[in-house]
């Protein structure tokens, strides 16, 4: 069995083992940056470790672990185009170094080098897992599309932010854990329950993520805090503060919304104050807790010794308990 | 045998066949918009025909034509965004109808969905059909980039221009033709030799484009005359120009390509003139001919009797007489 962190290793080590064409050099600089930016590589680590659970030799799993890695590094690439963001993991968005066309075609390179490498895997199992990878990378389009279009939305419900995560988010955890499974050889009732396993799970994960930027300590959390509030980003927090508001904090809320020039760290405390007094950090919470035990419920019914899956139940533990 | 006509008649139908998910309506309405547009879908009715060579039914190629065509059009999409084209076959531009980052998402969704259709093809021909479809893809990409950089160089040689036309046109027609034949069991010999018969087309066929553009009737050709012209397109005419053209038409010719204010007329008539003065539509016809005979012997070479490969040696004559 392989821990976590060696299965990190391994794909930190086969990441840098990518070949790029050299020419032309402005299409692929741009895929080798922004994989060399880094990131957490949870996302490939799950295909090892799902693989592992089946198999000692995870090695057939490493093509299809990368082939996730690209492809989410690709969407990172034209979300930020689309976003007009500046800054990813602390260093210029490809677009800001080159421009917006290399960042646009580059991606494009970078989603078929993404199927390129999957299709290195072991050629009994490409064809359900190109059909696996095809269907997720279709779903995350629609949960991108979806967070755009609920910018301009104030009445977005809270099934349809889940929806929304789902998509963007929580589908490639599930694909990545039961791309692995595949690989390893697993019976389809196993693959469909570590898929639930990643899917309540990557949603935790995601509402997590909207909570950090609230109340995350600014001391481990490494990112300022209130980016969300700022840009009016449709969180658990803001879906359901627009839900839940009274008349007065309701009207409070819109017009720090529609706010276009004020105080950052007013606009932070003005939000955060009615999230307070919602109690929308427990409501989160308890709603991750409920994500989280179903989680769990799916794992364990998979049909494996429970030592093997002690590795995923701790990664889960970890993703729950995170500060950063 | 089918004809080029029914092989097209058979594309058309399964295009409008195409099943699209209908949520979010935004992601999907302009993958059915670009579709609907039309085109001459001589890329997939290639598929066919070439499938047809060493099979009855043409049935199984059906999909792995769709793909290309979808293919085909996922790269106008993103195209017309980087190069800031309002108009496609008449009409407005899906970045025009919508805006640049649902042309964008729309675009990525549609290469997903052109790899969803192609893994439809049948089980014993996905894994190298995916395999000849990405490296092409691929290429098609760098054409693109290479298409971008000439525009801010004047020094683009005839070897590059061939380069960048081979991958960004060429590469397709031969890839389509040797996915047919894939699909309909050929050997590997010939699906190579269908492959240069295709490449060399492709070329014979750019070059024909930019012929046109510049000599096209305009009460056949359907589109108006001189628009790469107006552009400073770096077409065989331009790269040629720049290299043959004596010192006083080069200054001449960079004259044209350097101003921000003229007449288009006067500016089509005068880079036309130089054009003229320096035979290039003699050379322009003397390299088709090459082209065209190369790919001629490729087809000959073919393993099958003569009769089998009529339709493509009509094609090909029709490719190199075509007004439009």
């Amino acid at each position: 069995m392989i821990t976590f962190e060696q299965s990190l290793d391994i794909i930190r080590e086969n990441i840098a083992k990518i070949i790029y064409p050299s020419h032309p050099d402005q299409l692929y600089a741009p895929i080798r940056y922004i994989l060399d930016l880094g990131g957490k590589r949870a996302r490939p680590a799950l295909v090892l470790l799902a693989c592992n659970l089946y198999k000692d030799d995870v090695s057939d799993s490493i093509q299809p672990a990368l082939a996730w890695e690209v492809f989410h590094n690709f969407t990172l690439m034209h979300d930020d185009v689309m976003d007009h963001a500046d800054i990813r993991r602390g260093k210029p968005t490809v677009h800001k170094v080159w421009n917006e066309n290399t960042a646009i075609l580059s991606g494009d390179s970078m989603l078929i080098l993404a199927y390129q490498i999957l299709a290195k895997a072991p050629a009994d199992v490409v064809k359900p897992l190109l059909d696996l990878f095809s269907k997720t990378a279709a779903e995350i389009c629609e949960g991108q599309q979806l967070d755009m279009e609920f910018e301009a939305r104030q009445d977005v419900t809270e099934e349809e932010y889940l929806e929304m995560i789902c998509l963007k988010t929580a589908v490639m955890m599930g694909a990545c854990l039961k791309s692995g499974a595949m690989v390893g050889g697993a019976k389809m009732t196993d693959m469909n329950l570590l898929y639930e396993f990643g899917i309540n799970l990557g949603l935790a994960f995601q509402i997590k993520d909207d909570l950090l930027d609230i109340y995350g300590n600014p001391a481990v959390f490494g990112k300022a805090i209130g980016r969300d509030i700022l840009c009016n980003k449709k969180t658990y927090f803001l879906v359901n503060a627009l839900r839940l508001a009274g008349n007065e904090d309701k009207k409070s809320l819109l017009n720090w919304l529609e706010a276009s020039s004020y105080n950052e760290n007013e606009k932070i405390r003005g939000v955060t104050a009615i999230y307070d007094k919602l109690l929308l950090k427990q409501h989160a919470e308890e709603k991750m807790k409920i994500l989280y035990e179903k989680s769990l419920s799916s794992l364990e019914m998979v049909d494996l010794p429970e030592r093997k899956k002690t590795v995923l139940y701790e990664f889960a533990k970890q993703l729950m308990e995170r500060e950063h």
